[in-house]
């Protein structure tokens, strides 16, 4: 500035230059200042937009915002509809072995659960693709039961899952009928209903039944709802060689692949019986896919391909259109369709998870990049153990990736190969391990399930109680945690 | 300028003014400029928020507003889950008996579908209160399967749901346990489950059984279930007065109180049996409210009482703990719970509905005057005729508003009083009046049902169609409209 005002005063016209100067930064000055009046956005309750402003969004965008804007030290979360402390507004929610107002206090000598299938392991993929995958519902949005399909179901849904079937390459839909469901598990009994012999006294109930291990939840929602036209009939092993099974009774046999709880590829083993194969992990993060899969009736959710369990949404395919009609006949006269809700939203999760396939933000290959390396740290640990194994998964091809891939389980089948550990779940839960049992599905005790789907700090606690475990079998007795539990 | 000019001319310190005043304009511009620069929103997938503005929940507001603003001439509407038309965007989604890209064409000679019981007379209610019923989900909102109240409900919407039962005083919550059902359709088994001996050979099913003229899933679900532990035992009248009942078996009868089709309040007609009473109607602009209910089982939906029937979410009040835990479990076993996501949405409605509870913008108050208008406009037209008639509703002292209020029913429940009329749907029809057989719910084919509660536009059309209907008695001949249909 000095030399600039030395030069104003030697030289005759800067006067006129100055001015010039001056007056434009002042008009500058004039129009930055009504810019700034004409940005205020309108009042939140006010009906019509101004400018580029929000109107009614705007409050609940904020609400949205600021909660998610909460520290909970990377261990937990705020949920706009978590319970309000006392200052009136909802506090963190921390995830598991975490505790404090903002979940930074670590629980000493914490048990890992390990038991649930919480698909938490896509949470920070989300809170990534904030912007892509936020959805605003208006108070009036969808009131009536009736919506795009003249029924319950939306078209832009159905159009969104056939679109990414067909890009991922994992199912067959194109003479498929679609099923919406309340999660994979109400579609369970629908399609159970509607395989069985239509309600008369003539034909004898349907038998249900699956192999072992399989997914406890067909036994006991079979057995709960009890209907007179089917009923649970224990594992395929007694049917498989049985001659009695060239009778009139239907067999409808659950398949569940890759199978819950050994994640291996499996295949009905009844011939000529109706089967439901649940694909709920069918998905590349989860499994290798050789192939698009193409049986008659298959079962999808979103809990496990992108994480929203919490939504409860899952979809069957159908090649029959009867059977299609009375499982669809089945959700209307039980729940009146699935939430039009969560339909939105859902068609939301898909839309991001197909723009970005094959790209640097593909939902599969960092999904699997997540749970491929959880797998292959929880090996180097059990690896080194004579007193628990695990279930033997070779690299295979993926369709999906085109390449030889590592596994990359949602479980860990455990076996507890020492004598004396005849009850493994036990055998864990002394070392501060929560599973789940081998009981459950009938694979009995010697056996347990690790879920590795749940959260990082989950699995980082369960690695290490794992490894406690395993480095305290040369001592050849439990692990020190166990005397906490 | 001229003058300014001069006078930088005349005054030799004029330089050193201009200079200052020059600097601090500078100064000023560049100020504006950098929080100009600052001010911009961050890229949606920027993490955090700067300042006052809106970051990652932006884009999805301004679809939302979007979306809401387009123009459907006040007979449609836009939904973000639209089918997407020829420009890649949803569009206006019309009323019945209208069309064309903005819903301003008047379909002619168009039959009134009084059908269903949609209801949609709410959805200016929230058009109106946009701002505080709007919600917004980040894509990472509650994932997991578990939520508040350590399962699968959130410990908020069931604290709203018991404030908003005290404060309209239409149901006794204090000693009862709140279940949570995808729409209370879902419940309607639950329940049955729930009060049905557990599953063995020693006691017999429990007859499930209703009064004629009564809601058609209690029956059509039951049926379909067709459950081992109960069956659809037909109509209350062949049990009130039969010995027979005095045996082992147990009754579980249905009761819908205002009732559906004829909306007068109903009570249980068998002593001594299990009763689910579906109180579905019971809100004050409805229908009157004598005393808070305090059945043993009760069910509720948001359908009746904020129209968000979409959205699939009913509860039941239960007194009795076994009961009501196996209800719960009923839930937990069929759907893994209800939609996280519609159970937020509905806490939003339920506190926008209590905020403004005996206000200018109380919801019960404004639906009122809604349905009771157009219960008196209908019954001013049907007045007229010899040839069908409503039901009688007398006016009622309601303890909500404190006073005595006219009739405001979801439903008339028509006669057909001229002895060639033998069905009373089908002289409707030719009138081109879309209703709801009272074949139904076993009540003859002499009745049958309007539904009221739908869009203004739906009423409005009815309106007209009964009016031609009664104005072509005088010439003893059905309407001209029917030559049309």
């Amino acid at each position: 500035m000095e030399t600039g005002w030395h030069r104003s005063q030697s030289l005759g016209s800067a006067g006129l230059r100055l001015h010039v100067l001056l007056c434009s930064s002042l008009l500058l000055n004039a129009l930055f200042i009504a810019q700034k009046f004409l940005r205020t956005s309108p009042p939140p309750t006010a009906p019509e937009r101004l400018g580029d402003g929000l109107s009614w969004a705007l409050q609940a965008a904020k609400e949205a915002e600021d909660v998610a804007a909460v520290d909970c030290s990377g261990h937990g979360s705020v949920f706009l509809d978590g319970v309000t402390g006392e200052y009136g507004r909802p506090g963190c929610e921390c995830n598991s072995c975490f505790s404090g107002p903002d979940c930074s206090v670590r629980t000493p000598n914490c048990a890992a659960d390990a038991q649930s299938g919480d698909p938490l392991f896509l949470e920070p993929y989300w809170m990534r693709h904030a912007a892509a995958s936020t959805v605003v519902f208006s108070g009036w949005h969808r009131l009536s039961y009736i919506t795009t399909d003249g029924h319950f179901n939306s078209v832009e849904l159905d159009r969104q899952i056939r679109r990414l079937h067909r890009a991922v390459g994992n199912a067959v839909v194109d003479d498929k009928y679609l099923v919406f469901g309340t999660g994979s598990t109400h579609l369970i009994n629908a399609l159970v209903y509607a395989l069985s012999p239509e309600g008369n006294a003539a034909s004898p109930p349907a038998s249900v039944v699956a192999t072992v291990p399989y997914f406890a939840m067909y036994r006991s929602q079979t057995v709960m709802f009890d209907g007179r036209e089917y009923r649970w009939d224990g594992t395929t092993a007694a049917w498989a060689n049985n001659s009695s099974r060239n009778s009139t009774r239907d067999f409808i046999e659950f398949v569940i692949s890759p199978n819950n709880p050994d994640s291996t590829l499996h295949k009905p083993v009844l011939t000529g019986s109706s089967a439901i194969v649940d694909h709920a992990y069918y998905w590349p993060h989860l499994t290798h896919i050789p192939a698009p899969a193409d049986e008659d009736v298959m079962l999808f959710t979103t809990s496990k391909l992108s994480g929203h369990a919490g939504s409860r949404f899952g979809w069957a395919l159908v090649r029959d259109e009867k059977v299609a009609k009375r499982a669809i006949s089945y959700t209307e006269q039980s729940t009146v369709g699935t939430s039009r809700d969560t339909q939105l939203r859902v068609l939301k999760i898909l839309e991001v998870i197909l723009a970005n396939l094959h790209g640097k933000e593909d939902i599969f290959a960092i999904g699997y990049d997540v749970m491929s390396s959880r797998w292959r740290r929880l090996n180097a640990v059990v690896s080194r153990s004579t007193r628990i194994s695990l279930q033997k998964m070779p690299p295979q091809y993926c369709t999906y990736f085109n390449r030889i891939k590592e596994p990359s389980p949602s479980y860990a089948w455990v076996k507890c190969e020492w004598e004396e550990d005849d009850d493994c779940y036990e055998t864990l839960l002394a070392a501060g391990i929560i599973s789940l049992t081998g009981n459950v599905n009938e694979a009995g005790t010697r056996y347990t399930r690790l879920s590795l789907i749940k959260t990082q700090d989950d699995f980082d606690v369960l690695l290490e109680r794992i490894t406690e475990f395993v480095d305290a079998e040369k001592h050849g007795r439990a692990p020190a945690a166990s005397s906490s539990m």
